[in-house]
C-alpha cells in the first residue's frame, strides 16, 4: 500500500448512525488509506460533523481542495445536513448531492440523497449507494436486490432506476426480543440449529397468522423441554426472517435474487431462499459502498468537466 | 375500615415479576388492609423472600400461625420455591400448593402452582388464580377467557378446567417496539387514533402476511407524510392486537369471550373484537386475584379439617 502521507485524490465517506468510515482514494481509483471512529451521526450535533471527519481525514489533506463524497445517515434531519430523498423511480446514484457547510477551506463535502417511495411509504439513506455500486459493476442487471440487516431492505431494480422498495425490521426485532424481552433467557449464547431454523421458517411461511403465538414457545419450550439456547436461537431467527420472506414474497418469488453482505446473516437468507426454491448470487457489500460512492464522485466529476 | 391492628385472619398475597401486593383477610373474608411494595420476584434471591413478606405484613401478625397464600411468579424457578405446574387439562385451583420455607414461626407460606401445558409448549404464573377467581364466581361458565397484558393469556376453559391456552407477547413486544425500536421516534405520548387502531387491525387480520411489512412504514409515514404520534400509536397497537387476534382465532371464533382486566388495555381488546363480531363480557382482574387467592384459601381449610 502506498504510504498514507501520499494526499487523497478524493475522500469515500460512509457514515451511519454508528459508525463513520473513510478511504483516501488515489489518482487511479486506488485506496491509499483507510480510517474509521465511533463518531456515528447517532451522537453528533449538526456542528460537530465537520470537527469529527477533519479529525479523522486530516493526514489526508493536501495543499488544494479536498472532495469529499458521503452516504448515510449524515444526510438525515438530525445529520449534518439534510439532504432531500431522491423519489422512487429514480437512478439509485441520480440524485443530486448536497453540499454540507464547513469552515476549513481544504474540505468540500458532498452528502449523497437518500431514497423515497410515496406509497406504501418507505425510505433508505446509504442502501441506494450500495445500490449504485452494484449497478455500476452490474449496469444490465434487472430483479431484486435484498441487503439483510438491522432494517433489511428489499428493492426492485429495472433498467439502472430503483423502482420500488421494502424496508423490513427483522434485524432490530431479533436483537430486541433477544436481548432485552423475556426470552433472553432462553436464546443466549451464539450457536445454531439448522434443523429448528428450517422449521421455524417454514412454519412462518406457510402460516404467517401463527407467529404471534410461537414467540413465546421459545421461552416455554425451554422451561418444559430443556430446548437448548442454540434451538431456540435459530427457531427465533427462522420465525423473523419467515416473516419477512411472507411479506416480502412479491419481491422475490420467480425473479433473480441478489443478497448484499458477505455476512453470516446473509447465509442465513440464502438458506431461507433456497429452501423456497430461489438460487440467490451473493455479493460483498462493503465493497459495494465503496463502488457506489466512486460511481458518485465520477458522477460529480464529469459534471463539473 | 377495621383498624388496621385487628391481626389477619389470614394473607392473600400476589406476588409477580415487578411487584408484592398483599391483603389483611378478616374472619368473615372481608379485606381488613392492603400493602404493597415493588421487591418483586425479579429482584430477589431465594433468601431474600421472606424477609421482604414479613416486613411488609408484620403489622397484620397475631399470637398464633398465620397463614398466607401466595400467587405468581414467586412460585417460579428462580423465585422463593419452585411450585411444580400444574398439567392442562387441570382445575384452575387444584393443584397442590407448595410451602415455602420460613424461619418466623408466625407464618405459613404456601404458594399456589403455575399451570403448564406440553403441546405447544405454553405456562403461567398468575393468572391461573385470577381464572380461578372467575370460575368462583361464575361456577358454569363454558368458553374463553382473555387476559390481555405485558405476556397476554387466551384460555379455554370448560366444567371448571383449563382446557388449554395460548400466551402472546404483544404487550412486551407494543413497548419494545414504542420504547426501544427507531419507532420511539414515531409513536411518542399517550395519545390515540381510533381510525388508524381499527384499519391497522383489520389489515393484520386480514393479511397477517403483510405484518412485518408493515412496521417500519410507520416511521417512514411520519418522515414523509407528517403522520402524528397518536396515529402511529394506534396503528402499531392496531397491528400487533391483529396479529395476536389472528393467531388466537381458534380460540374466540364463535366462543363466548371474557376480558379479564379493567383497564383501557382491555378496552381496546373489546373494540377489536367488536369488530370481529364477537361482543366480550369485561370482568375486574384485581378483584379476581383476590377472589382467586380465597378460592385456595377456602380449599386449604377444607383439606385441613
Amino acid at each position: 500500500m502506498t504510504p498514507a502521507l501520499q494526499p487523497a485524490d478524493w475522500i469515500a465517506v460512509d457514515w451511519g448512525t454508528s459508525n463513520l468510515r473513510a478511504w483516501s482514494i488515489g489518482p487511479a481509483g486506488e485506496v491509499l488509506d483507510h480510517a474509521q471512529s465511533d463518531d456515528g451521526m447517532g451522537k453528533l450535533a449538526p456542528a460537530d460533523f465537520e470537527r469529527a471527519l477533519v479529525g479523522l481525514v486530516r493526514p489526508w489533506l493536501g495543499e488544494g481542495v479536498t472532495q469529499a463524497i458521503a452516504c448515510g445517515m449524515v444526510g438525515a434531519r438530525q445529520g449534518w445536513i439534510e439532504a432531500a430523498y431522491a423519489k422512487v423511480p429514480c437512478p439509485a446514484s441520480g440524485g443530486t448531492l448536497t453540499k454540507a457547510p464547513t469552515t476549513d477551506a481544504r474540505l468540500d463535502v458532498r452528502i449523497i440523497p437518500g431514497v423515497c417511495q410515496n406509497a406504501p411509504a418507505d425510505v433508505m439513506r446509504g442502501e441506494e449507494t450500495q445500490i449504485a455500486g452494484y449497478l455500476a459493476q452490474n449496469p444490465d442487471f434487472d430483479g431484486i436486490l435484498c441487503l439483510p440487516g438491522t432494517h433489511s431492505k428489499w428493492v426492485h431494480v429495472s433498467a439502472q432506476e430503483i423502482v420500488s422498495f421494502r424496508t423490513f425490521m427483522t434485524g432490530e426485532m431479533f436483537a430486541l426480543l433477544s436481548n432485552q424481552s423475556v426470552l433472553r433467557h432462553s436464546v443466549g449464547g451464539d450457536g445454531w440449529d439448522d434443523d429448528a431454523f428450517a422449521e421455524a421458517l417454514d412454519s412462518s411461511l406457510s402460516r404467517p397468522e401463527a407467529l404471534a403465538g410461537r414467540l413465546f414457545g421459545l421461552r416455554a419450550d425451554q422451561l418444559l423441554h430443556q430446548q437448548t439456547p442454540d434451538t431456540a436461537r435459530a427457531r427465533l431467527s427462522g420465525l423473523l426472517i419467515g416473516a419477512e420472506l411472507a411479506a416480502a414474497k412479491p419481491y422475490w418469488l420467480g425473479q433473480p435474487v441478489v443478497l448484499i453482505g458477505a455476512t453470516g446473516l446473509a447465509q442465513r437468507y440464502a438458506t431461507a431462499l433456497r429452501a423456497q426454491g430461489v438460487v440467490p448470487v451473493i455479493a460483498d457489500g462493503a465493497a459495494l459502498t465503496l463502488a457506489g460512492l466512486t460511481a458518485a464522485h465520477s458522477s460529480l466529476k464529469a459534471k463539473a468537466t
